[in-house]
């Protein structure tokens, strides 16, 4: 119906996450109105990233130099590793500002009945990194579900021996949350880990 | 934070229409991480389009071929011409299959507010189609608001003195409407327009 060309640009912008036919025709069309302000710097841009973008050989972060930036900041400091399911936590806990450490990414949480276990996830890559003595601590940062916990307990038992303590995200209200929206599970663990104030 | 390409790739994403910061990082991480089946196909897409895409000299369609394949179509009815505003309109109209004429792309609609004047639309280019003989009827399919109206108004007085008759879209109750959730307008009008079972 719309040219061929269009068609095939509307068909590869819906298999994008989040995009469905019908914003896949809207973008189509912005972009072929707006050929040098939108299309040809998305062009350029997805060619550069395409070109340069790879994975950090070290923690499994994405960016364009190997070792990361991250991972070749010397001002951030080597005694922290902060493990992540994926480089999206990556961005999320840089984006907070309040780790200064190093990261590793495991691409992925155990789960017995996905079939994935420990040999496809880089843990013997993370319990090498932990191995040295200078490595004080290793942060769990995974997610409070049932496959996050059964990982964060597989890795804490591969790092006994290391130097690293091992510890986990603290788990209670969100801030801004309300109490009576929050899932009973989420309450309850709050009320466990309560503090004096 | 995550390497300049990475960046550069989510700030052009997030300026498309309907993403923001979020969902552009969450599309650019998919896209890292499908670099084949979903990078590249649309790296490739975007430069086919614009490399071929080209406005339309009879109708002001998008195609790869000028005149467009609705112009081009020997099987299309010549004698009638479907007045839309956007390129998106001829995209939802073709997708009913209910229209097998010629249509007409105005760009935009008169607004004496934002200072959009006839000169600034095809109409000029519209009278001149429809001063074909051949041409039986001119339907304008432009929004149902107060612009939408005055450039119907208008259209439908410079169309005056040629062989087309000059018609526009039924105004009614939409498929599948609830008369509680409708609109006073709309209410209205379908009363007014009220018609025998």
């Amino acid at each position: 119906m719309a040219g061929i060309e269009i068609e095939a640009l509307i068909k590869s912008l819906s298999k994008l996450p989040g995009l469905g036919p019908r914003s896949a025709r809207r973008i189509a069309l912005a972009l072929i109105k707006r050929r040098e302000t939108l299309l040809e710097p998305l062009a350029q841009t997805l060619e550069a990233a395409a070109r340069t973008v790879k994975v950090c050989s070290t923690c499994g972060n994405f960016d364009s130099v190997d070792p990361c930036v991250i991972c070749s900041d010397a001002r951030r400091d080597d005694a922290v590793i902060c493990v992540v399911e994926d480089v999206a936590d990556v961005w999320a806990l840089e984006r907070t500002g309040a780790f200064r450490g190093r990261y590793h990414v495991t691409g992925g949480l155990l789960s017995p009945l996905d079939g994935i276990g420990p040999g496809d996830l880089k843990i013997e890559k993370l319990a090498a990194r932990a191995s040295d003595p200078k490595v004080k601590e290793v942060i769990l940062a995974l997610s409070a579900t049932v496959d996050g916990q059964t990982t964060a307990h597989y890795i804490a038992e591969r790092l006994q021996g290391t130097s690293a303590a091992v510890s986990g995200l603290a788990q209670g209200m969100p801030i801004g949350g309300e109490l009576d929206y929050l899932d009973d599970g989420t309450i309850s663990a709050a009320l466990k880990a309560r503090r004096p104030i």
